[in-house]
């Protein structure tokens, strides 16, 4: 028997298929199994030595898995999913509707701690690691502010919403902090910053033939919540340019926190956090992956229930031992 | 009585004294006394509901007090009076001697663990802050490369050598991050870097008077372990110049890991953590602080023993309840 975490992955897409590779680089994990609503045979998996199987079995797996990792969407999949597969199992997920995470904690929360399962919601990178930087910086530097920016980056969000619009065969949305700003918080010019003044929006659609463009950037721009707060561009591309030149899924962003300290609050003191991603959903999957290993560590010492990011011990993430991480990381 | 945690202050240099302000940023918290090895009557304190109180009768606090912060130094403070206050107090200190952390850690858990206390050792920005980032970095992006500079900011230990020259009657020095080698991580060259490559140092020396300068340039330039490998600047200035411009201690650094992911190790992930500081010594007293809260939580836990920032919870730093951090700050 194996002395390895073994991890289903629930989901398949884009993140789902970034913990699959995520596995490989932890070599004290294994996957068992991918569970899909897809009919099993459909789906093709990278890991000779893992099953595809159907969601309607997902149960019989209860003791030849140690933790699942949700891949679904926080919209419709993971209010469901999430406590359901903690009623069977420990789970990781990256609930990221930042709205609605108190009321999907507390029935994660019922349905983990009465299964005697640890999950760890809402993982990953927005909400996950820079809300711990968030934290932590606000607990190191009472007197202060905060910013994030996010980008430069596609939102699948707002790609769906140039989608809908009438006359749009395809399109991706770029979200792009705005480097003045950017340059002012870094400067500690604690600067007052409108929504306008934080973020631009850049378009690359592919208009259906025949269709009105000047109508579809009307359309684009002065959608409301999307797009009418910002300053937003649209380009005109070909089907060809979109798939040649945005298929890639980059993202990332940056926190700050510029705080004062001293009698007379005189000195500035800045911290600032920034990712510069290649692949989203890959470093999603990276980071869903690290806090799996904690969720076993905890739920075997009894912690169980739910948990965020907040209440994980760091050196839980690491395979490494206590006495290797302090002699070589601290 | 109150229901404040209630702080004692061990040593007041700019560490302690930084504490003390920092201690009025965080209401839930109260300074009951500084203890010292001087003349009690001849050293000021700012808190006037705070006593100052010679160190040989800390004792009889034990009792008064739920935890004391050392602020003492590495080199001989610290590995005496680390084991010794870990046996009456919960502690937080700031131990940074890196090669010797390991023996401290030992000695300090044995203190603590028989005590029942809970000490947290080597709490501050590096070793602290920047061992978390290198630490989880790591952990989700196993395939990478750290990379740690620091400054630009004053080194005492470079400023110290500098004064043990002959001929110079005072100086400070900068260590100062090379530019471009940052630039070559940030844009994921993955560079090897010569310690040389990394930084510079320069350095600001008060001559005596008559004083060869040309060998006080070469001596130091020169000086094994701390200039010679190192490109080093020397300026001769005035006192008065030393004591107008050079009176500050800022300082700060970037950590950074390097990682790929994807089935071919063809997606670059960046993470970017920094620290811009007017004031070193304020920030570490900032940091030490929201780490005594979080002792005394873990203590009135049950969780004894010597403590690193590997092993604290992020939401314990915090005043907020755990309800109002996932709300806001997830």
């Amino acid at each position: 028997m194996s002395d390895k975490i073994r991890v289903g992955i629930v989901g398949y897409g884009n993140v789902g298929r970034g913990v699959e590779t995520a596995l490989r680089q932890n070599p004290d994990m294994e996957l068992v199994a991918v569970f899909t609503r897809r009919a099993p045979e459909t789906v093709a998996i990278k890991t000779e030595t893992a099953k595809v199987v159907h969601m309607d079995h997902i149960e019989s797996y209860k003791d030849a898995i140690d933790i699942v990792i949700l891949c679904g969407g926080s919209a419709t999949d993971l209010p469901v999913q999430g406590p359901e597969m903690a009623r069977l199992f420990n789970t990781i997920d990256s609930f990221d509707t930042h709205a609605r995470i108190p009321e999907y904690h507390t029935v994660v929360e019922e349905a983990a701690k009465a299964a005697g399962h640890t999950s760890v919601i809402s993982v990953g990178w927005d909400p996950g690691l820079f809300s711990m930087i968030r934290m932590m910086s606000g607990a190191f530097l009472p007197m202060g502010e905060d910013y994030t920016f996010w980008g430069k980056g596609v939102s699948q969000g707002h790609s769906d919403a140039i989608r809908r619009v009438n006359g749009v065969k395809n399109g991706i949305q770029y979200t792009v902090p705005v480097e003045e700003a950017i340059t002012q918080v870094r400067n500690a010019e604690n600067p007052a910053l409108s929504t306008r003044q934080k973020h631009t929006r850049e378009c690359f659609v592919v208009a259906e033939e025949g269709a009105n463009l000047s109508q579809i950037e009307k359309d684009i721009k002065e959608m409301p919540n999307y797009f009418s707060d910002y300053d937003t561009t649209v380009h005109f591309i070909s089907e060809e340019e979109l798939k040649a030149n945005h298929n890639k899924m980059p993202h990332g962003g940056f926190v700050f926190r510029t705080g004062v300290t001293g009698d007379n609050e005189e000195h500035k003191q800045i911290i600032e956090f920034s990712l510069k991603l290649d692949s989203n959903p890959e470093f999603t999957a990276q980071v869903l992956v690290a806090y799996a290993r904690a969720a076993v560590r905890m739920n075997k010492e009894g912690n169980t229930g739910a948990k965020t990011v907040f209440d994980v011990p760091l050196s839980y993430l690491s395979p490494k031992s206590s006495a290797e991480l302090i002699k070589n990381l601290l």
